[in-house]
């Protein structure tokens, strides 16, 4: 079934993102998979909500924490359309998440850039799932910025 | 006047951390502070809202940021009695903080100990002040967890 695959996850995070585009926000979405059940979705909201801590990643690790009623996110996977900064993966630490799988790179603010280990040693991480659709969706983003 | 020194804004600080304590949170506490003016108090509320995200300083910087009506706080001093994460310093870095002064050392989880730079290149950074108390405070819960 299609509703079981990565790539259907990924795909709804990236619906998330859109929603930020057509807000105009940076579109960046997410969202976080428990037992195969999407739990939390989310897009970046620092314009609207006036706060650099409202990323994608945080947005959704407190929505999800919020429906499971657990802090800890060791059985979740979580989608996002591109590579969670610092802050996010310092998040992604605390919350002990299961997976990660993340779209497009981000080389200039990805926590991946970074030497040291900062997920949690049990997290798994990957990457590339509908890179080039949530590039493609930032750079328009930016593009459309600048004009 | 004492009102205007580090060590009164570290102290008001402090009061937020030994709130958290009596409310069993992780005893940390953070004011912001805008021309001389506290903006925002917060204290660790990990617990209750049963977030990773809700570390005093991303409680502070989010008002802050609300009370100020900007993202940026550029501005800003953030007074805090423990050394910030990861996730704290990359909120930090987003925000452009213009101050952060810490009390207490984490030589296992604070910033500092990344071999990057992680914040800013504007923001300066102090430590010490109200370390030995703040410290202190930390141990007394934990002891009284393992009790």
């Amino acid at each position: 079934m299609e509703i079981y695959t990565d790539a259907y996850f990924m795909n709804e995070a990236f619906k998330q993102a859109k929603i930020a585009f057509e807000e105009n926000e940076i579109p960046v979405g997410a969202v976080i998979v428990c037992r195969n059940k999407i739990i939390a979705r989310a897009y970046n909201q620092t314009e609207k909500l006036t706060d650099v801590t409202a990323h994608a990643e945080m947005l959704a690790i407190t929505s999800a924490a919020n429906a499971l009623g657990s802090k800890y996110l060791t059985e979740c996977k979580l989608y996002v359309t591109l590579e969670p900064c610092i802050m996010c993966a310092g998040a992604c630490f605390w919350s002990q998440l299961g997976e990660i799988h993340y779209a497009a790179a981000d080389p200039k603010r990805g926590f991946s850039n970074n030497p040291e280990k900062l997920l949690h040693p049990k997290t798994k991480v990957s990457s590339g799932l509908m890179a080039e659709e949530s590039k493609n969706l930032l750079d328009s983003f930016f593009k459309k910025l600048r004009n």
